[in-house]
């Protein structure tokens, strides 16, 4: 018998919990909206490295370790490291697996991968595979930017639609046991290609992916986006949310209207000039670690429910004109 | 109680069942060793698509298809599809799961993907969560040569210990029964750094990972390398090949000179000029899909251990002078 529920969601027998997590940003996310809410704030986008990338693995390990410490654990004691990136061959988390020495499962589900990284973390848990996992998603803007779209010093204009990826790591230890919220339903994610090409527009690529695995949450379920507190997308930015509310209702007849924010419209203040918003792994990364969790602790949501996107495209795939297909994992944590 | 053994590896309760494989091969694979075991052999390395790229990802579709069709499944019947390449964002995967439509987890472990997502699979099945996993992994040298090293049309000089990029796709369903050899243990690698720098000396950087991962397996299980009828590294071609053996006796006193030989050396007729042999995540796959579960089939081998290495550097982190770390992964396959 599995746990299925549904076509695409399993519920947890023994629900993993979030004992810890630590989220950690660059200087601009530590202006923002969200900034009393992180662990820690880096002065400036090289983090005291000799490049861009470097500094984006120093953000990961830095979220590692502080998760790690807030419940006094070592690496040695995490059963798996479960990690991703969006850099090509996601050499920010394999590098940094050198370092924490945790057996390992790279992750590549772009802007995805934190509730990849969970769905699979509270898997393995519930199945009896481990007792403790880490997991950790992270982002740089000057890493990012550079592969995906322009150098940053080229100073290229953004259309009006474009979203800033977040400079920023998130980790989060997971366990069989212990005090925190609980993972209590996972609903994996379709690929879906709806025909978008703008690599600008990410929003638009990743909207409909978010739909249909909320959509699905709700049908495989029988839960009405109501019974959740706060349902979240990871970075659709600002008209990748307006759209996903359209599209749950002509969809499905889902009304997202009373209870459903983007990471990516609740990072920035609007003055800072990103645009529609933030996006990257970092984005929900930090926003679910750094805000949600310990708004969760303070008791202001009992029940969440995470929704990360991700475009699964690639520049060579964009230079030769291909579309931008995209996917949406969801996790359900509950108190 | 977790189904751990040892620090790194898990004993599945309920092995799952390797069910069915399908192993798809271009030309030059076509000539090779192997010829005989593959389910298809494309005429040229573009397969009648547009681009490399658009092969590769109709090589895995074409595989994905091919072992569904050998149980009469389709891809409704699968509960996750697993994969992963080696293309930047991994796209060949992400792509090929638009149209078959199934829950999808992307992976990235470079070539230790084969087994990273054999052991993901088998864990999600034994764990309760899914009936039926689809997985797979792919190569092609057309795509990644000109990724990782230089344009194919360049022609450039290779070392002696150059590998040649497997063009191959290889997919298998895993499921909770039938009939067929099962998953029975998984040891889960570290990523590790030995300070090779050469992206063309896969074999030097990848054979410690094997090594570290084998002895650890051993100690883990209690079993000697002779428990095996056949031991399998990846993709570390003969100079790997021969180190891992150096290793496995310097770091444990582990004997694999019986047993163990290597996908990469196996693939290839020694006057194909390939140097040091095949590489790439299609090539543990077509040598594990098409060549070693049929002669388990036969009755050849009732017990291998198949450990896939992952060479984990990116162009970026090699031009920014850092060394290449390296991660194995390893599934023991029972009758």
């Amino acid at each position: 018998m599995t746990k299925k529920v549904g076509s695409q969601t399993v519920k947890l027998a023994n629900p993993p919990v979030l004992i810890s997590a630590a989220a950690v940003v660059g200087p601009m996310e530590g202006q923002g909206l969200l900034r009393e809410y992180f662990d820690y704030i880096y002065s400036d986008n090289i983090c005291g490295q000799a490049s861009f990338e470097k500094a984006e693995r120093h953000m990961v390990q830095n979220a590692c370790y502080l998760a790690l410490n807030k419940v006094q654990k070592i690496p040695k004691d995490m059963d798996y490291f479960l990690a991703g990136d969006l850099l090509n061959q996601t050499t920010t988390s394999n590098f940094s697996a050198v370092q924490l020495e945790i057996p390992f499962f790279g992750l590549y589900g772009a802007c995805s991968t934190l509730a990849e990284s969970l769905s699979l973390a509270a898997m393995l848990i519930d199945g009896g595979f481990a007792n403790y996992i880490l997991a950790a998603t992270s982002s740089h803007n000057c890493t990012s930017e550079r592969q995906y779209r322009y150098p940053t010093e080229y100073g290229g204009q953004r259309p009006p639609y474009a979203q800033w990826t977040v400079t920023g790591a998130g980790a989060a230890v997971v366990a069989k046991e212990g005090t925190g919220p609980r993972i209590t339903c996972i609903t994996t994610g379709k690929v879906v290609d709806m025909g978008i090409k703008d690599p600008f527009n990410m929003g638009a690529a990743m909207a409909p992916a978010a739909a249909k695995t909320l959509i699905q949450h709700f049908c495989d379920t029988g839960r009405a986006p109501t019974y959740y507190d706060l349902i979240v997308t990871g970075d659709l930015g600002r008209f990748g949310h307006d759209l996903t509310v359209q599209l749950a209702v002509s969809g499905g007849g889902f009304d997202l209207s009373q209870n459903y924010q983007d990471c990516g419209v609740m990072i920035y203040r609007p003055d800072q000039d990103t645009h529609s918003g933030g996006s990257g792994c970092g984005c929900s990364a930090v926003v679910t670690y750094g805000y949600l969790l310990k708004e969760m602790a303070k008791g202001t949501f009992g029940k969440i429910l995470v929704v990360a996107t991700g475009a699964l495209h690639s520049p060579t795939t964009f230079q030769q004109g291909e579309n931008i297909p995209a996917i949406a994992q969801a996790v359900a944590i509950e108190q």
